[in-house]
């Protein structure tokens, strides 16, 4: 945690705010911050700040927060993927919210089992918490959104067509030669929606779909990985190539 | 599983294997495979190839294996990784050699916990599986080479002095802004290692000595991970720059 991240309704108008909880035990247990002492603070959606400790009553802290470092900009990447497994899902949440996306985006796939829809790590009282977690872990207050689609042809065809008009589509495949910076050389300020399959990988159907509405496919070498490690690299190259463009720094 | 990887042992003269266990139900329940039926095989460090089922009897059957398609080159990316806790490491096994690890060097480090190296796994019989989980689910043949330290110090100054001379050496440090591709670029054939500190990071004497001993700092944003996910994602843009160096394609 390197963040302790606040929600409006926790701090009263001057910014005082009283914790106990995984957060307070945080800063106590971890940070072993006493009174006086400054914690990085940030407030859900909103900006980051510091707050000084007032008082300290085990496993309560009082604190004092000042919201004066700017709002992170939100992520520039946005993931649709098909419905992992849910315990593979469980495992994702913090690390996606950690690596930074805007906007997941679940969606049916043929090769998705249709119980994977039943799962609670499909609850917000479930995933909300662990988005929480991983943002406090990257020190970002941008919440992701998420959105869950059973039905993935209207979802391509009508919803992020329209959405996306004008942005970066991407499907990942393996195999495929052109890698994440070529794909996204000269694309500017345009956000990116990174599309990932299920174990199995996306049918020819849906591969097909998804290049009729604008995604390019691209790779990441001659090796097949599991959906979750391949998020994680997949974000981690898509953030990389924007960071660096080809076009201005390679 | 991409591949079934098969070991000298259960192999006759002739290539013919009796496979019952999870490869067995692999080839017969998610394969599919019949008698007649070709499956992609390779030899552990050895060379791919293919079976051809020659018998089934579930939950066992029996292939004639031939292995004429190569040995996959070795991964040229090293990793030296401060201990994680063990359920972090545990999940981390097979997500490593899927990504192509040549060599894992664990080592000790300030904020590594004493009791981390009592666990079992960090036992070859616990581990091994998991890394050839990895190569089967990436289609390699080639087990990671694992190593466990537990002095920082003469390991740096002693042993990797020697093994990696003339090699790539960097440490992943937060918020360093020099990324993984400028820090590849030019670096050729050479090997490349890859160290990765502790939750909490290296502290400033190991940084120091890392430094001092020819590392170079890379970094991959602002945002700090936690250690398994820094691990896929450090990993993966290694293995891009490589793949992709910015001196020639960029």
């Amino acid at each position: 945690v390197n963040l302790i991240l606040l929600e409006p309704h926790e701090l009263d108008p001057s910014g005082a705010t009283t914790l106990d909880g995984p957060r307070a035990a945080h800063v106590l247990g971890v940070l072993r911050a006493g009174v006086g002492a400054t914690v990085r603070v940030g407030m859900l959606d909103g900006a980051l700040g510091s707050g000084v400790v007032t008082s300290v009553d085990p496993p309560r802290l009082s604190m004092r927060c000042r919201f004066d470092d700017g709002v992170p900009a939100r992520p520039r990447v946005d993931l649709l993927l098909a419905l992992p497994r849910p315990k593979v899902l469980r495992r994702l949440w913090a690390q996606l919210a950690a690596l930074g996306v805007g906007h997941i985006i679940l969606t049916n796939a043929a090769r998705v089992e249709r119980n994977y829809f039943d799962t609670h790590v499909l609850d917000p009282r479930v995933y909300r918490p662990l988005l929480i977690e991983g943002l406090q872990q990257a020190r970002d207050t941008r919440l992701p959104e998420v959105s869950i689609h059973r039905q993935f042809r209207p979802l391509v065809e009508d919803d992020l067509s329209d959405t996306y008009a004008g942005d970066v589509c991407l499907v990942a495949h393996p195999g495929v030669p052109t890698s994440m910076a070529s794909a996204l050389a000269g694309c500017g300020a345009r956000r990116v929606l990174l599309a990932i399959g299920p174990e199995g990988g996306w049918n020819a159907f849906e591969l097909e779909l998804l290049e009729r509405h604008g995604f390019t496919t691209v790779g990441m070498g001659p090796r097949t990985l599991r959906v979750d490690t391949a998020c994680i690299a997949l974000l981690a190259l898509a953030h990389d190539a924007i960071a660096h463009p080809a076009d201005v720094l390679r």
